[in-house]
């Protein structure tokens, strides 16, 4: 295993404070825990907290700040953060106009935070939810329903911005909830990535392989096939999330986003056949974000998000925003 | 090779197309090249330009944008610049105010500039040029000196927001050459990247090894270790960085870059060893960056940049900029 830690123990505890303190001006770690929240907390507004596994990063503490997250709440590695932790995040920002929580539809973060919320409930304090599962890759036939990738990040600005406009804790839940019904993510991978407790990786592809549809925790995706081109693979997705919602007609915001360990190059050439795939079926792109926004450690592979935006939407997806790992 | 691209002969226009096409407001790419330039250009004020070979995306055409670069000039694949796409950047974004051209200390990008600059000179066009030579591993005893790193990024973003301002050639040349006498960058690396007509490694590592001092395209380093702690690895690199420029009692911004393939969370990790030694030795830290700002395709390490700055270039650093890589 060759990564640039110290004692895989303190790996979650070292990330955060190593990201804390590079933006130590507008970022705050709450003793004795992971959870990362602004430095000065505006009390007087719809709070929006984000948590999930650690080994996402920049997600969920490189979104923290003026015009997104009031809190992230990062579990271990690829693990839920506990309902304690989550709770210490909910009540250290929490104000009369209530707290929102947003996370990714997985069986551990559900239960988690649910039983935070209703805690928090008992406390008095205005906490709703909004639970994203834009995985087309995931089985649908499920009762838990599908994966959340990537495309929370989209959520996590919608909703952030739309909270700094000092509206009420319902409005902020609805607009979020209206983005996440046009949003549709699906992810491929080519080489796994180490979860450094375990020294190995969670996963094995062949030589020439890669998994269309695979989940950020190397769940197992729709089929493994030997490596396509970047066109072809971008044509499979586009048409799997096509197939799913028809955004034909709509206007959109694209995330190409990098599990970890592909070059930018490759995410480049990728969205060459994108841009083109998706004018050809009148499908207009009001932005298109490229990076590693919600990662799998060194994982190398990439996901393919859409968000079909209207006018309220693209306004708060441009708003004002200062964060480690996004700013506008 | 398992990448997701197209024709291997294909990669540098559909790299530069897709990155233009991410961004297409503000965007735009010379026809029959890949030269990048703003879509909107404001004609009366210098004008600044970036060139470097390909594979170290974002860089270049990822900085082209609002407060920073005029025109970015890709070559190919760890390639110098030809002096004639250099020379087509240069035409595109001249004005009476001139041109400022900003390279990294390499031999084949030197002799190209020079030469383009030269040809620009014959037309009448005021152009000058900042050499960044920011990488304190590479042998200073040779003529040619030492070679470029990341730290070349920080330059665009000062001479690009001094340019903004409306001052003359000289000044935005000057302050950007004021930048780089405090400027120091070092590498290290744990495992290569393919360039793609190539098709294997440039360089190998053992299961164990890595390599302090190594270049951006796998040029030697100072010494093969074995693969060290990260608080081990960022203070042999700080101690070499100290020991050629002491920034004790000076205020700096940090870049941790990512070669490629590194996780976030390793960087983050080493930030907090980072921000912890430059405390303990009286280094005030204004900012620290932690991303892909120039990398080796998938190579897997990072390098360590360290700028000091004053007030003037605080607040070039901290001026605004709209860029697909750097937002302010």
């Amino acid at each position: 295993m060759k990564k640039f830690i110290n004692k895989v123990e303190d790996v979650e505890a070292e990330l955060t404070r190593g990201l804390v303190r590079s933006k130590s001006g507008f970022l705050r770690q709450l003793p004795d825990s992971n959870v990362v929240v602004r430095a000065q907390q505006k009390k007087e507004r719809v709070a929006v907290l984000f948590g999930c596994g650690s080994g996402h990063e920049p997600a969920p503490s490189g979104y923290v700040g003026y015009g997104m997250l009031d809190a992230a709440v990062p579990g271990s590695i690829f693990s839920s953060p506990t309902p304690i932790q989550i709770m210490k995040g909910i009540m250290e920002i929490a104000s009369e106009s209530g707290v929102l929580c947003i996370l990714t539809n997985y069986t551990g973060d559900v239960l988690n935070f649910r039983m935070a919320i209703q805690m928090a409930q008992m406390q008095g304090i205005a906490v709703d939810s909004v639970i994203v599962a834009d995985d087309v890759a995931s089985d649908t036939s499920k009762a838990t329903g599908r994966r959340g990738l990537a495309g929370v990040v989209l959520i996590n600005k919608i909703a952030g911005a739309e909270a700094e406009m000092g509206v009420g804790l319902y409005e902020v839940k609805e607009v979020a909830e209206w983005a996440t019904i046009g949003l549709r993510t699906i992810g491929v991978a080519n080489a796994p990535c180490i979860v450094p407790a375990e020294g190995r990786p969670s996963f094995s592809l062949g030589e020439q392989e890669m998994e269309i549809g695979m989940g950020l925790h190397g769940e197992p995706g729709i089929k493994r096939v030997p490596m396509m081109s970047a066109s072809d693979t971008a044509r499979e997705m586009l048409d799997r999330l096509m197939a799913d919602y028809d955004y034909r007609g709509c206007e959109v915001v694209v995330m190409l986003n990098n599990l970890g360990g592909t070059p930018l190059m490759e995410l480049y050439i990728l969205n060459d056949f994108v841009a083109q795939y998706l004018a050809e079926r009148n499908v207009e792109v009001y932005d298109t974000m490229i990076g590693s926004y919600m990662t799998s450690m060194e994982m190398r592979g990439f996901s393919i998000s859409l968000m079909r935006v209207d006018p309220h939407l693209k306004a708060l997806y441009d708003a004002p925003a200062r964060t480690a790992a996004l700013c506008r």
